[in-house]
């Protein structure tokens, strides 16, 4: 396994895998690696010749009061895991790599990045947008792969990826749970004993929701449903719980399934989110 | 020569030749293509195997009140001038074909757009990155074309290019002029007799600046002396003249060369633009 630390490296590994007939896949990352990283992984190394991963804590996609400094980088630990799991190049650049000090350019993909998570998080997804637009540009893979976890996320690269004819399909791969419910997440280091206790609470409370969801309701009465059912744990404070079409981002209201349930909510200093969709009635 | 409506017949071409090895050259136009478009088309049928040109009236790019609808579409002769060129592929879109109606992705460059014509076209260039964009992206081209004409333009997808990390080289190729100094445009078609007369007035304005910059002149005083110069000229109606740095299009105010001096000015209802750079002190 090779680890690139400059885009010209990165372009000639990958322009050379191509010119022997190779499939690319790709899965970029902000490192700390977990099971839902590995799912991502291990799909793309399964579907594809040549496997790309990046490691990039982008500072574009993170507002000035949120955790880039403190976000984790087991930078030696994330290239331990891609090489055991058969990837064929780890792209690690510098932010000097990525971003020239006159860097001007900036993808937007507007209106689902207005609601849900967007709303709370000004530019987050500008970032986001961006920072893959260039990934894209410099790993020119065939595949990329994304988390259902960041389901806002998935709907905006998808829609950026159409809209800007990137010539990659973006293969969506199921959140990874733990034992209890909980969605793996790089931010769950994050918790105290505590708060990882009271952490399934969110899962649980989604799961309501999409039960009554599945029963007729329609997403005015799925969102009370799930803010009632995660009140029941005092530790959460809630940031948002909607409701919303699977494709368009926009509130159900008073219209039943499909719906995605979305929720972001604070345990102490700690911003965890989740959803679950909700394709049909049972 | 090949004419595709379709962006998969594009791919499909383009991948075919890139199989074979052939490296690709793109010349984006909006059709109605003159002498300055030709050279673009003549250097990239020269300098590489396989020349694309796509013809598209791009509606992104255009403001509420100005000429998308009255723009110049000779589309038989133009694809009988690529023909003629040795140009391999016209890709001639629909608009439904290049934006679906819930197309919601823009590519923006900050900063370089909000000076010169970028203060009176706002997001003119913001549909030119983002149309620019979806182009690259169908095409891959591994160079591409763009006039010196359109300076601002060209220094925008030079930063777009370099920030999005676009594999994509881009060709600088000077003005063509007509005999008497007129920028070779495709809105010149607009001018009536008189217009038409009084046109090479702009051209001439911008070199008394020159010759002024270049004995030493400031970017103010290189302004005044531009803009006293084509007052001599009474159908011009002047929006703007403005001497810039030729990399960053920040104002020289009191510094001199490097500098471009770019202008727009109506003539009538048309509106013309030109520049001319000056390098150096002679």
């Amino acid at each position: 396994m090779r680890v690139a630390k400059k885009i010209d490296e990165v372009r000639s590994f990958v322009r050379a895998a191509r010119m022997r007939g190779a499939q690319v896949g790709f899965v970029p990352t902000m490192g700390a690696l977990h099971q839902g990283h590995l799912a991502l992984i291990r799909a793309c190394v399964a579907q594809n010749d040549v496997s790309v991963v990046s490691i990039f804590v982008n500072p574009t996609q993170f507002g000035p009061r949120e955790d880039f400094n403190s976000y984790p980088r087991p930078f030696e630990q994330d290239v331990a895991l891609c090489e055991k799991e058969g990837v064929d190049l780890v792209f690690a650049p510098s932010a000097g790599e990525m971003y020239s000090p006159d860097h001007a350019t900036y993808v937007e993909v507007e209106g689902l990045t207005a609601g849900l998570c967007g709303q709370f998080r000004p530019g987050h997804f500008r970032g986001v947008t961006t920072v893959v637009s260039k990934l894209f540009n410099i790993v020119e893979p065939d595949t990329a792969y994304f988390g259902e976890k960041d389901y806002q996320q998935l709907i905006v690269i998808k829609r950026m990826v159409a809209d800007l004819n990137f010539p990659v399909r973006i293969v969506p791969i199921p959140t990874v749970r733990e034992a209890d419910g909980l969605a793996v997440s790089s931010r769950n280091l994050y918790l105290s004993a505590r708060e990882r206790r009271a952490a399934p609470a969110l899962y649980r409370a989604l799961c309501e929701g999409a039960k009554a969801a599945a029963q007729g309701a329609s997403g005015f009465e799925v969102e009370k449903i799930t803010r009632q059912a995660l009140e029941k744990e005092p530790l959460f404070k809630l940031q948002y719980v909607q409701a919303v079409h699977p494709e368009t981002l926009q509130p159900r209201e008073d219209q039943g399934v499909p719906m995605v349930i979305a929720a972001a909510a604070y345990l102490g200093s700690t911003r965890l989110i989740d959803n679950i969709k909700v394709e049909g009635r049972s």
